[in-house]
């Protein structure tokens, strides 16, 4: 398969996408609501995705597709070649501030990550890897990540997942939170595992994801040396919703092992 | 007094101090740690803070200085002109990311503000704003705040506060956390507040600051109509450590009397 020659595509439809998304600042966000009112959805997010899949349908025909706002296949295997993405990750941001958000595109093989674009579009940051070949934030190569402990680190994490849930033993997560140097809370998970891979933060918890939110992620922050794992320590699927906990080799065990008992709860 | 003029060499050492931060990036931090090895802090922060403090010395030798690394006045009274000076709010961003940090610099007259500018150094936005006479983002005027709810807003406050801590009963803030949007935290109460004076976010919450972290963003924020003052709803002395309330109109009201019992605790 000719890797390079899909991340050019890649790459070119989402700066094009991007595009759009800046041209819609001035516009009047049409918003609609899907069932929970939370997961806001607008109609920039749509004709994003329509556009991704418009563009992969012809260049690729037999390529498959999982879009989160559900234009593309309905996916039982990880056989063949799928595009896993999310138009907007960060809607909520998008719509508040008009940043803190991204596209973010990953295409895998048979469940094997292959290539990663995470693309900031209004601070113009496209953090891209093909798997084996290194990773960049635009032309410049990324340093692999360097092992680092719970009391120098930053973890992003939302406060809703030190509070009582349905998702896992709330007690688990509250050393950690108490034990780090600090936490941080963005809003968009394929961000927060981009700042997991420029250093910015040391590890990204989330309990509730879709493969969208993270395939692109997974990609350019293992071509790092950084971990990807639901909180459980079990490797993803990218077919299935799933926690994710990534962090820097190091941090990411000690998580593990130390915090969430590994995974035995 | 002529608060345009020193308004403008307020803007003038700002912008300079923001140079000085650009240009540091590509020199190796050295880091020191204060007391609280959370309380990270550069050589960065204490050249910014004598800056500003030789340039207000040299022009206007009456006023009065508080900055947060102690190299100016120690204050008992909020008489005369007082300026309020964070180097840099957000070290532990500063260090780790190179982002989400900001200048922050209040001048108050007996305790009142007059004005408030607040520099996110990386992007290059200064907000700013004299009392009275709007406020503004670089040359862009920023909106009156319209009123919001709890459940159309997004709550910027770090996970710590809703975990046991000495400062709250954390079971008050629990429910405001649950019922929001979202929740956010970005590590720099000067942005944050900021981030609601611009409405990427409706409030910030904080259990534990020092008066130039919010002197120049309440300016701003009360310039536009937000509220501010501490967690029990009381306005802020600008000499002491305090809790922080700031939000939207209405929203204001609406968590002080809901959640926090109106001060009853």
């Amino acid at each position: 398969m000719d890797w390079e020659s899909i991340d050019t595509y890649a790459k070119k439809w989402v700066k094009e996408a991007g595009q759009m998304i800046r041209a819609s600042f001035d516009k009047t966000l049409n918003i609609q609501t899907k069932s929970d009112p939370n997961d806001l959805v607008t109609n920039i997010d749509q004709e994003i995705e329509q556009f991704f899949i418009s563009k992969i349908r012809e260049i690729f025909p037999n390529h498959r597709i999982l879009g989160e706002e559900g234009f593309g296949d309905e996916l039982t295997s990880s056989k063949g070649i799928v595009w896993l993405i999310d138009p907007i990750d960060g809607t909520m941001n998008f719509i508040h501030q008009q940043r803190n958000f991204a596209i973010s595109l990953g295409i895998y093989e048979g469940g094997v990550g292959k290539i990663g674009l995470v693309y900031d579009v209004v601070h113009d940051e496209l953090y891209h890897a093909i798997s084996g070949k290194g990773a960049y934030m635009n032309d410049k190569q990324l340093l692999p990540l360097k092992e680092v402990g719970v009391k120098e680190s930053i973890i992003a994490l939302n406060a809703t997942w030190v509070l009582e849930n349905e998702r896992i033993d709330h007690q688990l997560l509250i050393p950690l939170v108490k034990e780090a140097r600090g936490t941080r809370s963005y809003g968009s998970a394929a961000l927060e595992i981009i700042f997991v891979a420029t250093g910015r933060v040391d590890a990204y918890i989330s309990l509730r994801l879709s493969p969208w939110d993270f395939a692109a992620g997974a990609v350019i922050l293992e071509e790092l040396g950084g971990i990807v794992t639901n909180l459980r320590g079990e490797k993803l699927d990218y077919l299935s919703k799933d926690s994710l906990l990534v962090a820097k080799p190091g941090l990411h065990e000690i998580i593990l092992k130390e915090y969430l008992k590994e995974g035995k709860w």
